[in-house]
């Protein structure tokens, strides 16, 4: 049986260290087993649903046709509703916890256009133990049927999609000539992703002027990471399409002490204006072999 | 070519940081390429058979009828016999070290029909190096020749079922009013479950007191996690069906100072013969964004 | 349609906490949905193309014929050309950056038999954001291509094998009667695999000694790790054919301090020739349930 769908993407705050995963995996293709589960990444910081809703964003243009399933729920079990959400009148779909994580991803490509609450019995693991995980019992079922062809309005209720809980992000601002903005991601390298188009820094000048809770820094533009001098940090535009606060062969993070939600304070170099305080940073170079 | 069955389920203590895991994928398309292999999980601790057994014990309800490869194995190379096990009549097969890691989820499936030793060279990998990884050179060749449709016997000769190793696991029990339990896993979020049924909970009433290395709490029984009040602990049905000690959105090992094999002390909520010392905890709560 | 190749084997320094190995899966399957992605690991240190290549060329000899991708690219949207190489005229491909990375696995197999610079902008993905992320944009898209049938030639431009950037591999050495030897990789479980071929130790007998920052430690030769005496070192013949460092149910990498790129001394037992100060290894055991 070949169904509507051959492709899920799975994201998560479950992590590999236990069995959750792949459990969810095996739930898709006992009910769909034509499926690839394609795993977007598993490694969101526990309860974390915004940096889930940003990853899943920051992957969605690129996932295959199909059904997305995201799981990153700190109220599971409680009255907050499992959802399955319709996007591209179902060009693909996407079921997880309607907690704001599928907001970004589907805000997106149009937003949804429609939406059910995943009460259906037929549609679910037929014995539930607890109300822990849900992922195994509700989200990989109803991922594995629309795979099937199960039509979204068999899983449950139609409910508003006006109505689905959003997601909430920072948007930058331009204060007294200085660019406020947050650092959006901290990936694996240590790069430092802010809500910044790259467009936003052109009247900066470059070099230009960082402020990390007041420290101030010159900041150079270049188009690859390796670009950047060392001992310096740059702004590089990310495989995002956003600016990213970088430094070479070693972790801005670490070495700026940034984490994910912090300020950082976009300026032009002007001696006048600035704090007098303008710092090179030493960098405790990476040791690369 | 399609075989008798075209799933492979693996678990191991492998880890991701190496190539292990994806060469023993490799292998297993090389000598049967129909197959899916789906990772259970390779997080379990280096050598920690007990924790190997209990994950795969827990997964096996929802994985796929077809092969299981599991391999947490520190006396690799040595006595140990590599084994092949038929479960179900045949229904499926587990391959791995006779050390204790299969007998968990062997026993919940009714135990083993046959069993055998993998001697044969026919089915190991021709060129073998060193002793050190059966995963590569034994197992997944063995795993993949069942899949195809290869005779359990020809793999080596049978074994007495019986004389396998067997897995301990401890058992609560009551003792003066007591019910002395241990905690059999911590996940990924910090939840501890005990090897205790929720209906073992009933006779000490709702809130109960929970004893750790001295320390009395009050614990409320809970079906979800986020129902748990903050600075409280509870007691919640996990996915397993088991009672799992949890504080809401952060981690309750961390909390609590507990680890996988600690004693746990549950009793009635009763000033007579408490300590005297009930105090509520105080957490540090994680911050949500 | 079914196309030359259905596998990928996959390897970076990605890690699995943010969605770039995800994306490239999915990048892969859009464009060639029959084939199959391994991840072969993406747990290499960042930056460290020499682990990278160690651990490809490591898993080489067990990888399903097909395209190889491989990403270790501190280089990444600099002049560093990317490059889609030919070993066995055509039995396999490896796409990556040519920094060196893609060397050790390729020697293995007697050398590309032909190279192009991936420049074809019809075999990128149409719309590339920012120039960081090659793995996505351009090595994705020609593993695809290649495994579609695509010839390797359509990817670019070929340049001369002979230009590549080389790897560049410690080798062993006698010296006064002392092998000194270097670490080429710590894995999981702390062994530490040597530049030595086994047969090399012959010449220095059983037990004998083995030098580390000046600390000499008696070595026993087994077979495999659970046949290490408890409180000391052992050399075993590891899963590559190599000679490997290793304690029972422990890390010698963690006993004894050592890391990759680490010099290690290795000597006959002699009373004359060494320094006096022969100890055995008190080691921390780590507690097995």
């Amino acid at each position: 049986m070949t169904g509507r769908f051959d492709t899920v993407s799975f994201l998560s705050d479950f992590g590999h260290g236990d069995e959750f995963v792949g459990v969810v995996h095996s739930v898709v293709r006992s009910i769909a087993p034509h499926v690839t589960v394609i795993d977007v990444t598993h490694g969101i910081a526990p309860y974390d649903t915004r940096a889930g809703g940003l990853a899943l964003a920051r992957a969605a243009n690129h996932l295959c046709p199909g059904v997305v399933i995201a799981v990153v729920d700190p109220g599971v079990g409680t009255s907050r509703r499992p959802i399955a959400l319709e996007v591209g009148d179902g060009a693909s779909y996407l079921v997880g916890p309607d907690n704001g994580l599928l907001a970004p991803a589907v805000g997106l490509v149009g937003g949804a256009t429609r939406a059910v609450e995943l009460t259906s019995p037929d549609h679910r693991l037929p014995s539930i133990t607890g109300a822990t995980f849900d992922g195994r019992d509700i989200f990989a079922p109803a991922a594995a049927h629309l795979c099937n062809g199960v039509p979204l309005t068999d899983l449950g209720p139609e409910i508003d999609p006006a109505g689905l809980i959003p997601g909430v992000l920072p948007v930058s601002h331009v204060d007294d000539g200085v660019l406020v903005s947050e650092v959006l991601w901290v990936d694996r390298f240590g790069n430092c992703q802010l809500n910044v188009d790259p467009l936003e820094l052109v009247a900066f000048g470059d070099p230009l002027a960082v402020n990390i809770a007041g420290d101030e820094r010159i900041a150079v533009r270049v188009a690859a990471y390796d670009e950047i001098p060392t001992g310096r940090v740059g702004l590089v535009v990310d495989s995002s399409g956003l600016s990213s606060i970088a430094v070479a062969r070693s972790s801005a993070a670490a070495e700026l002490g940034l984490h994910e939600g912090d300020e950082v304070r976009i300026s032009a170099l002007d001696d006048n204006r600035s704090s007098g305080v303008v710092t090179s940073v030493e960098l405790g170079q990476r040791p690369v072999r």
